[in-house]
């Protein structure tokens, strides 16, 4: 129970905290950068959803498919102890022994381990993916639940810049609600991400915050720059 | 050699997947909608590259601040492991003697692991992290190789669609060549991704291929009903 719990929770966490701060940091930058460059907030807004969609199924999918490749991964790996446990039985258990004597176990309990595992082989290799690899056979359960969550925090994220558009005519005040706005939520956000993950809540709060005024800030110039350029 | 090696390619094979795919798909579907919305292709570009911007910082900077919470997540973890092995050592050495109950270990070897290991308190928790909990301490070395590796994969990705509207005049024009070289690239991208992970790799391509366009056709259809009906 004690490992589930934590285990997922921190899965959960980390793939809401991913989708949720590109969801809040991208649309935005995308939506300040657009501010200076066209005379209408149609055009932002038409931007901005087009990204959310592109980036929440990007993400999303993103997400699935690292899942997929990393139990892709483990059962490639399986096959290869499978067959060095057959075809260099000697060497998997000294690879055992190695692993106990790091944490200070005898010599006698070594043997007896490495002894009492090899009488069965699944078990063995078993025990070799975990313990020698740290490897644990992922659920795509788990790679479905990533996906959901990494791309519904995005879109989440994502309509909270475009709403300064929604409600004002011109693209420079759009931008100026928009962004106390996004800066709001990514302060509110990253409190709570800070007292999820056990940081101090009010640093967790400013590391959020100046990263997504970073990024903003960055497309912002850029997007300026290749306005005034171009 | 054999587990860091294994464990590094499948980290950066994860993270440059993910910021490829992403920055292939992203500013290709944002492009592809904003083509039928806007009349010159300097918008595009300029929307294109705001992405790629806010699009690398934030996938980068997500991917650092998530291995600094996992090294936070295991710090926090690693205390309440020191304090449960003072607490309540009788229930600790119990979850070690399960944990090789599951692997068909005698009542006798169980007792003499768990004996032995308990003689040196850091040790023992060190066990308790990998073998009960299945973590490892990430390093922040890790966090910052996946910051550069998402967020390069990115921009190098992201590049690729937008070049089509670099060499034409017309958004539709670019929005051809655009598809075209993106399509191919997410082709031969897959392709290298399925050998990569061990996938037949037509099938791997293929995959790639069908998400991207999936993606970016949600979000061309998306922006064109908005660009119609706003």
């Amino acid at each position: 129970m004690h490992q589930e719990q934590h285990l997922r929770n921190s899965d959960f966490i980390t793939d809401a905290v991913i989708g949720l701060s590109d969801g809040l940091t991208v649309p935005f930058a995308l939506a300040a950068g657009l501010s200076g460059a066209v005379a209408s907030n149609g055009i932002i807004v038409t931007a901005g959803i087009a990204e959310i969609v592109a980036g929440s199924i990007a993400m999303g999918l993103g997400g699935y498919l690292a899942g997929k490749t990393e139990i892709e991964h483990y059962d490639s790996e399986l096959r290869r102890e499978h067959n060095e446990v057959e075809a260099v039985p000697e060497k998997e258990k000294a690879e055992i022994r190695d692993i106990f004597a790091d944490y200070g176990l005898s010599e006698d309990s070594q043997t007896r381990i490495v002894e009492e595992l090899a009488k069965d082989k699944d078990k063995w290799v078993d025990f070799m993916m975990k313990f020698e690899l740290g490897l644990e056979r992922p659920t795509l359960n788990r790679a479905r639940n990533s996906a959901l969550t990494i791309g519904g925090a995005y879109v989440l994220g994502g309509f909270v810049p475009l709403l300064g558009y929604f409600f004002t005519d011109l693209p420079l005040q759009g931008l100026m609600v928009s962004s106390a706005l996004t800066i709001a939520c990514l302060f509110i956000f990253g409190y709570f991400k800070g007292k999820a993950t056990g940081q101090p809540p009010i640093k967790g709060a400013f590391k959020v915050m100046i990263v997504g005024i970073i990024a903003a800030g960055a497309a912002f110039l850029v997007a300026q720059f290749l306005n005034n350029n171009l």
